[in-house]
Order: structure tokens, then C-alpha cells, then sequence
């Protein structure tokens, strides 16, 4: 998939929302757990109920792995349903790999070739040959943390050299390894008023932007700064989605909240002439 | 474990060797093929060959991660096989994790308590957060990247804000999240001149050293500037001792491998007498 078929998805679904399948299996409804694979049937439910509002899902690896090989078949009986019912998804292993060359090649493979992602979350902290594997996939993406939306961000991403913070450089310095139709970034809803000057920087990257509901972000923020002439926007929302509601109707509740940000999203989107 | 038990333990085995079980399947001796787990079998040759002259080893996730569900498998045998038949030895998932914290708290959970790991590497980019939850199991530790062994650590981990390179900020702030005895730091040995400069910010915590061997670094430079009075180094080598031979006699050759840097260890301690 490229930027112009993204923004397509986008059109027609006239939103721009990504749904994190961040699916704790504590957090689970109870009745649940008399299914094979609880996690695939709860995923398989927030799916169905979703993905008319949505162009992205985005499980998180951590909620798999702390499962061990079980997770891992959770995860992947997952991606494969999206792939299945829903080629059109974008789907994004948010994973937050990175290691040198020889190793993110392994990675790469992982999500890239092995699963059906269409992306993967790549940390910038190692630099070019880290990330760059990641990279040789047709049709693939990586999706690089550049200004994350916790509280952490403070303490490295603003390290200030000559006037450029880290994570500009890393904008900056990332923008020769990718192009617009392979590279996105990670900047955090929550770091909202920084959109403005990262859109200096890359005016025309797809952003994919954690944060907002649970951790506080403002969708209207995010669109005002965010925004381009492509959309240019993927903005994700996990717990306030998927958690909702803990009943037998939980998927419905994840329906009508996904909704409620679509509809949220058509306005920006309508108001700015994209739609 | 606590540094000083892992002083012990390098006094008594006369080494400071890592071995990496970075285990490309591509790469094992075919006749293993016949086996059940290769990968497992593999390692378990392996660990069987080396471990009197090692005190800790490395498996590299990615290369378990490759193979989905069934990787874990290998992964989590390889890991309950050296802890039950060498509960001595000190074992670190190569993970290079690091997410907002409710996430990183599953990372950890995966690794120090559903699998006995001693510790994990993080990377540091998304600040303290992402690191802490890492660092709430008594005993455990976790292994920070700071300055590593590849070519794209030039891109961002020497960017300087008023002569503090960012590797040297990742050691000076985050040593207040953790402490001598739950965290070590990841230098490559590719960057060993660097390693007397770092001795001055981190002088008493130990420093994982990757880099030895295939990567091109020189034990005897990083035992040189890197050793302290309580040893503080532990160097991995993997392609080098586990791939050194493919052959059914793979893991003699190996274990010959592991000793050969044993020997070379044996001397730096004894020169400095820490043995």
C-alpha cells in the first residue's frame, strides 16, 4: 500500500482512525474465557464491530508476547482475519523493534514476510542500519517513534543540539533512508501543540498519532495541527475503544465508540475540503 | 542476583564470556533437522559445550521471533533448560524493548516472570517510563542500551547538547532509576575508546559488550579500559563461538571457541588480579 491508497481508504471510509488491539487478557469479558482462543474471539468481535469506522488496527506486541507461544498464535490468527475479511486494512505491528542489521533483518521478517503486517513501530535509538531492513519490503512500511506521547519523551527526545531537538533529527536524518509511501512517524497525541513544527519538517509523512482518550489527547488538536493535504494522519485509539464496556455487549460499545470518532474525524476531514 | 554474586561467579568460572544464542535455523547443522526442536537441540549442544566456560548467555529474540509460535517454543526450553541444569548462570533476553509504561509492564512481565530471564535489554528512547516497570523485580535486571556496536550508532547516540553526547545522557540520568545491582549498560566493543570515557560516568556498573568477534571489536581493548575492581564486564560473542563450526562436531568446536576467550579473560583478571 502507498500514501494515495491510504488516503483513498481514508475517503471512503471517511476516517482516520487506527484501533489498537492492545487485548489484555484480564481485561477480557469473563465470558469469554470458554472460547479456544479468548484473545482471537475478543479480537475477532472488536473486528467485526469496528472496521467500518476504522483504516488501521494496530495490535500491540507486548499483549501477546507476556502469553508466550499462545499469544503468539492469538496474534497471528488475528492479523490473518484482518488480512482475510478486510484486505483493504492497514495493519500495524506496533512492536518498537530495532537492533543492528543482521537482526532487524530477522525482525523484518517476523512481521513483514512471516505475518501479514503492513507495518511495523521501529525505535530510532541505533540508527540507520536499525531501521533500514525494515525498509526493503515492497509495500511495507516502518513506522518510526520520532516525539512519543508519554512522559519519558521528556527526558531524551528534547536533548538539544544546536538548536535541533533529537527527535527532529530524527525526522530529519530518517527522511533520506524512506519515502513518503514506506516511512510514517510516531508523534504523541499528547505532544500536540509540537505538530505544528513537525509538519515543517515533514509536510508530507503520514503521522500515526497514539494518545488520544486514555492518555489524554484532543482529537480536534491533533486534526487543527495535523492534518495535510492527504490527511496525512493515522490516529490510534486503544483502551477507550476496545475497553469500553466489559459485558456480553462489549462489542457493540467498541462499535459505537469507534463511530463516534469517525464521525468526529468526517468533520475535520469535511472541513478541510479532503472529503 | 546482585553484581556482587556476579562477581562471584565470574571469579569462580575465570571468565567474563556472554555466549549469543542468536540461532538462525538457516544455520544449523542439517542433521539436526531430524530433531524434533533443531533449534532447541541446537542450543542445548551448545549450552552443554560451553557452559563451564561462560557465566552468562544471550538469546537474541528476533531470531526466535521469526519462526511465530513455534520459536517461542524453542526459546522458552532453551531458557528453563540453562536455568534448571546451570541455575548459576545469568541469562538475558536480547529484546531491546522499551513502550509507555502499562506496555513496557507487559514486556517485563514476558520475560521476568512468565519466563526466568535475569534481565532484558531495553532501549532508552522513550525515557524513564518505558524503563522503571522493567526494573520492579527484586533480583532482575535490565541491561540499557547506551552506546552500541553497529554503524548507525553515529546517527543519533553521539548528538551533543553542550558537550554531553546523548549515549553519556542516557548513562548519567537514567543511573537514578536503577542501581549498581538491577542495571548494566549495553557498549559496543566496536567503540572500545570510548569505553574509558564512559568508566567515567558509570565506574562501578557493569557493561554488556557485544561487538567481539564477527563485528570486528578487540577483547583485549575492551577488558583494557573496561574492567574494574569488581570485574564490571560481561562480553558477548555469538556468530563467532556458535556458528564456528557445521559439522555433527559443531559443538566441540564451539566449546573450544568459549574456551580460547576464557583463557584470554582468565589472563585480564589475573593481570589485574581480580582472580
Amino acid at each position: 500500500m502507498n500514501h494515495l491508497q491510504l488516503f483513498e481508504s481514508i475517503k471512503e471510509k471517511r476516517s482516520f482512525l487506527c484501533v489498537g488491539l492492545d487485548t489484555e487478557i484480564e481485561k477480557i469479558p469473563s465470558f469469554l474465557n470458554k472460547e479456544k482462543d479468548p484473545v482471537f474471539e475478543f479480537n475477532r468481535r472488536i473486528i467485526d464491530a469496528t472496521h467500518k469506522y476504522t483504516v488501521a488496527y494496530k495490535p500491540n506486541m507486548a499483549f501477546y508476547e507476556c502469553r508466550g507461544a499462545s499469544g503468539w498464535t492469538s496474534l497471528e490468527a488475528t492479523v490473518r482475519y484482518i488480512k482475510k475479511k478486510h484486505p483493504e486494512l492497514f495493519v500495524i505491528a506496533d512492536a518498537k523493534r530495532g537492533d543492528i542489521g543482521n537482526t532487524s533483518k530477522m525482525y523484518a521478517k517476523a512481521f513483514l514476510e512471516n505475518l501479514p503486517f503492513d507495518a511495523v513501530t521501529v525505535a530510532p535509538y541505533m540508527g540507520e542500519d536499525s531501521v533500514t531492513p525494515f525498509l526493503s519490503y515492497e509495500g511495507k512500511w516502518v513506522v518510526l517513534l520520532a516525539l512519543t506521547s508519554n512522559k519519558g519523551a521528556d527526558d531524551f527526545q528534547y536533548h538539544n543540539e544546536d538548536g535541533i531537538k533529537l527527535f527532529e533529527r530524527v525526522l530529519s536524518v530518517s527522511q533520506k533512508w524512506g519515502t513518503i509511501d514506506n516511512l510514517m512517524y510516531v508523534v504523541g497525541a499528547t505532544r500536540a501543540e509540537m505538530i505544528r513544527d513537525i509538519r515543517k519538517i515533514v509536510p508530507d509523512h503520514f503521522l500515526l498519532v497514539p494518545g488520544v482518550g486514555a492518555q489524554g489527547g484532543s482529537l480536534a488538536e491533533v486534526a487543527k495541527y495535523g492534518l495535510n493535504g492527504k490527511c496525512g494522519l493515522l490516529v490510534n485509539s486503544s483502551r477507550g475503544i476496545i475497553f469500553a464496556d466489559s459485558s456480553e455487549k462489549f462489542d457493540k460499545v467498541a462499535g459505537g465508540k469507534a463511530k463516534e470518532m469517525q464521525l468526529e474525524m468526517e468533520a475535520y476531514l469535511l472541513e478541510r475540503n479532503l472529503i
